[in-house]
């Protein structure tokens, strides 16, 4: 209302509601109650993005991949819909080594990140009344999404005392005709738990029994350090169609460089008959892609990378999620059953019931920021109230002093 | 319907046919219309993206922005979700030099390319019920990702017997209660045009008087090498508040590189006071944003890249304008009246009545495509029936040959 005058546009309170519900409208919250006068070092266990740390840097092999495709001055072009040829194919090759079967790169869609490819999910199945079963807890970026196309979200729990696997029976309750994918997280986050083969198979069975594809976010993919091998989802895809997504932002350490995929691993070729296929392409055609230079970095960057690497990521993390498990052992009121064997992150239960004065896990993580200088993720943020999502993925040294911090943060708000 | 089951997802109708208004799509079509047979290089003419021409090589200092900050390994983290500090604060510089008031960092939001932008803009503006005009002819992934987004459409023209300029009387007659903005493309795309200092004010006043923003998409700023200087819509952001989009795409030609902005020009705060800020947050904290380490090279970018580099592109665009407004003249049958001063193209008019048997622009440019290894973009594309859209962004020699190959083509069809 400058001079009275009424302008006609207004701001869309969608938008804002449906970015509350993201991890990155929370962490932002908690940081914006830390306290300023403490001289101390900020503790980030709140995001999975440990690139900051020495031992998370990406090897420059993976630069040499980028830095080599930009000055070769050929990749400033416009990339084509899809992504380019080059980058599909290796994609499609490096996913194929899990693969009873040969992916072609027609099966490959170039994304700027792991999140492109689940809008571009969740875009394409937003029919009118259509639904969608996330799992609980979960990623809430599905959420956040899902809501902005109109698409209704259905839950089901993963079950802490089995390990954090699917509750097969409640998604074969709530699905309806409706239904048109279930979505599965592994290794997971929030858990930092691993699917067995078998659970998977279930998984899919269940899946083609209720007649709804299979979403599986594999953006943790080979990041496993416990006794459960990663097994990829599309193993499975003659069973039931499987839509994956990915990326390399986490096992390279580069989220940054925003550089993911969308595959269908579909050997009957059910997502071609149905129309998703065209649907993908149609929506990006009037979509941004991921630059072109990045995308011609990608052989390089898949094939050349050192499984030495690989192994001593998997060694920082190994090492990391013992320490996280010994020293939440030492805190009385969170407890974790479940010890951390994939992805960056442990899901751990508030005891309030020992604390003082403490009303929730939101209240818990903002007073834990103000007093400590540590950032950890409230429960809710990710649909289970009242537990904590803890990221091991930083530097071992900054971990134990981070959970030292909450084990004292902990001890002087104990109930006596 | 594999083994007769049915599943119960299926493509999206809606996504294929928003796409298929994208001149991404068209060009597809023209490309599959090539005869294989033709020895003949294939010129392209139809699209905005002449980096492939040696001519048009961005320049080293462009990419050693991009490439110190990949090899610092400081920038492989997520980056914030309105961009990262010093790519904010580049841009608010970069575009505050042709400003009477400073831009703030706080007013620029990064995207990945100018197309993010755009998209952002039009999510954050659908509202039920809202409407947008957008000018006729223009560029086509409006009306795509407005259609999408359920936003109305309503068109106002460009004349061509002046010049190209908006048709402000029929702005006004369209507006309604529901009207929230209107798009301007200067430099103009598809036109060529430039619009005059006076002609934006009025633009400004219009949009004031009947209560609506102003986005104007100034992708092409500063490409202009004709009479009329570029005038920034932002200058006029008291009279009316002015959402401005942009990317380095073109001026820096590295469409490949996706790296643009979304800004506010609005000293008046109406865009904090109506909402839109937050709401612009709130759909970019559901997105994926653009590279790290791309944005930290932004700094570098905008303010290490040499005048002469720019003025060698104008050079080559002005030579390139003048070869195609001369060619153009010798073809009877296609009618240039306003030469192009800005931009990559130009607007020409088809005379069909003096051609024999063929339809219209699609047919005309299908067949050109297949007997003579040149695309064009058919008018229809941008909104302009039995129009043709000209690209003179290539190679000069380029241009010469497939330019000659238009006049053949129309002699071979031209009725006797
Ligand atoms: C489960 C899950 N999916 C997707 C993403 C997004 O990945 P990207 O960085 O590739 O966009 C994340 C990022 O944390 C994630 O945890
Ligand atoms: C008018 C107009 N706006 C926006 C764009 C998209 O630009 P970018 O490459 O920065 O996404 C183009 C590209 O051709 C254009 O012509």
């Amino acid at each position: 209302m400058e001079n009275g005058r009424k302008w006609k546009f207004q701001g869309n309170e969608g938008l804002t509601t449906a970015s509350s519900i993201s991890i990155r409208g929370v962490l932002n919250m908690l940081m914006d109650n830390l306290n300023q006068d403490d001289p101390r070092v900020v503790i980030p266990l709140g995001h999975g993005d440990p690139s900051a740390f020495p031992s998370f840097r990406t090897p420059s092999v993976a630069e040499d991949g980028v830095v080599r495709a930009l000055r070769s001055g050929q990749f400033n072009c416009y990339s084509s819909t899809v992504g380019i040829l080059p980058a599909r194919r290796a994609v499609a090759e490096y996913l194929s080594r899990d693969l009873p079967y040969k992916l072609s790169p027609d099966d490959i869609f170039m994304t700027t990140g792991c999140t492109q490819a689940i809008e571009v999910v969740l875009t394409v199945l937003a029919q009118p009344g259509a639904n969608i079963l996330l799992p609980r807890p979960g990623y809430p970026f599905y959420d956040a999404r899902a809501s902005h196309s109109g698409l209704e979200v259905r839950y089901f729990d993963l079950l802490p005392e089995k390990g954090w696997e699917v509750d097969l029976k409640a998604v074969e309750d709530i699905a309806d005709e409706n239904t048109v994918a279930m979505v599965i997280i592994n290794p997971g986050n929030p858990c930092g738990n691993v699917f067995s083969y078998s659970h998977l198979k279930q998984v899919a069975e269940t899946a083609r029994k209720v007649g709804i594809m299979v979403i599986a976010d594999e953006v943790y993919g080979h990041q496993v350090f416990g006794s459960t091998p990663f097994t990829p989802m599309g193993l499975f895809g003659s069973i039931v169609p499987v839509l994956t997504v990915g990326s390399i932002s986490k096992r390279w350490i580069v989220p940054g460089w925003r550089l993911g995929w969308l595959v269908t691993n579909d050997p009957e070729g059910i997502f071609k008959e149905t129309g998703i296929v065209e649907s993908i392409k149609g929506y990006l055609n009037i979509s941004s892609d991921p630059p072109t230079f990045i995308q011609a970095g990608v052989p390089h960057i898949l094939s050349r990378t050192d499984d030495e690497f690989f192994s001593r990521i998997i060694c920082v993390l190994r090492e990391a999620a013992d320490i996280c498990d010994a020293k939440l052992k030492e805190i009385p009121c969170i407890n974790c059953r479940n010890k951390p064997e994939g992805s960056m992150f442990v899901m751990a239960k508030l005891d309030l019931s020992l604390l003082d004065g403490i009303k929730n896990d939101i209240d818990f993580c903002l007073r834990l920021a103000k007093e400590e200088s540590v950032i950890v993720l409230p429960g809710v943020a990710v649909g289970l109230k009242d537990w904590l999502r803890i990221t091991f993925a930083v530097e071992p040294t900054s971990l134990e002093d981070g959970l030292s911090r909450v084990k004292a943060f902990c001890k002087r708000h104990a109930k006596h």
